[in-house]
């Protein structure tokens, strides 16, 4: 049983304002959930459908109904275990050598699959802009999995953060120099930009150098999608 | 004005099944359309609520109210452009260097950027699993950004065409040799395997030599995301 006021507290998370004036975040999925339990965040609330199929450090899970499940979720048909979870204190010390920063990145997808790629390449920071999708957002945390609870995610203002920075700072453009070419530093920032425009201009005047993914296809192919890019440029730094 | 059963028509076209009887797909949204209009592809029909403002080669442009676009579209908010064009027949001749063979990939968004991803790396062609999800479904073409109309895409019985091929034939795996150790070809087969189970056991037996992408964070991340992987398998394969 879950009273109202909890199933309209936590379909409320769904709205970024929500989850910041409560502190609380969910995350949906017995392999997200379960991941999340096991991680340093700290549980607000569990529910499943059958708590007992659940392989959690955890002993108080709330057995739910199918129908109170799909009141609570943001997905189309809800698969029977739901987590909320406190926002945690983020660090606001960079702890890894290299950090990658995102300009307005928007489409949660993306974001979810950049926070994945950085926890597979040991990219413990990330720095957001203010206007980069909020990583608490549904479909960031489904595209992680789970990867969330080991990547530290800042939002900041970048021209106070990169004007303060005294390591090098690289921006990708279509008209950088050749990574493969580049002999990158051991430590450094990396910037992707917005989907349809990039690297924003007050951002890209603080880089000290210029990055590009060589292409090979026809000229008429525009543009990576952000993530790709993401991918090959982490690959390109640990390599 | 559209008349019902056309309206029908274009809204089974949602449905792999009615696609492939009809030989027709839909495309949507200003820029995709005009690129496709403007490709080798045959137009069946044109919709636009403002046809002046499409730029492309083509007069019988039909003007439709933004109801009956939303009557017609997969989106829920459709946005004012609509293309209808034919299934084009599929060369059976492999013409590039590299074929990306594709085992079971089920995610629309993932195909729809492994194909951007082969139109920007020049690699014209892809051989799909019979189970891999269409490539004329509307969340593929929308991720395409109308790479489509610039890479050559077959379904084949994957074993048929690998017991056939008389290149190298790369399998990715979790335990493969790295990538970025390993002496690729200028010829050669790449096979990303599903989202969950990789490549199949009876796929993984006809590979020649099994890669792996070098992993620099904690042991707990399971895996990159599979078009995450073709971008940096893609992009060795050129550098």
């Amino acid at each position: 049983m879950v009273v109202k006021s909890e199933l309209k507290l936590i379909k409320s998370l769904q709205q970024k304002k929500c989850r910041n004036e409560h502190g609380l975040f969910v995350v949906e999925g017995k392999k997200t959930v379960e991941e999340v339990v096991n991680s340093s965040m700290k549980v607000y609330k569990l529910f499943a459908v059958d708590p007992s199929d659940l392989e959690v450090n955890y002993n108080d899970v709330v057995k739910v109904s199918s129908k109170e499940l799909s009141q609570m979720s943001s997905l189309k048909n809800p698969n029977g275990y739901l987590g909320v979870f406190h926002i945690p204190n983020k660090s606001n010390k960079i702890l890894s050598d290299w950090t990658l920063v995102l300009d307005g990145v928007q489409d949660p997808g993306n974001l979810g699959t950049i926070i994945r790629l950085c926890d597979w390449f040991g990219i413990s920071d990330i720095v957001c802009s203010l206007d980069t999708v909020d990583c608490y957002n549904a479909k960031v945390l489904q595209a992680t999995m789970g990867s969330i609870t080991r990547v530290n995610i800042q939002y900041l203002d970048l021209i106070e953060f990169l004007k303060a920075t005294k390591i090098p700072v690289y921006g990708t453009f279509m008209n950088g120099v050749s990574v493969t070419t580049s002999k990158l530093p051991k430590k450094g920032i990396m910037i992707m930009g917005n989907e349809g425009k990039g690297v924003s201009g007050a951002v890209a005047k603080l880089c000290t150098d210029r990055l590009a993914i060589p292409q090979f296809g026809g000229v008429t192919t525009e543009s990576l999608n952000v993530a790709s890019a993401t991918a090959i440029l982490l690959h390109e730094i640990r390599r």
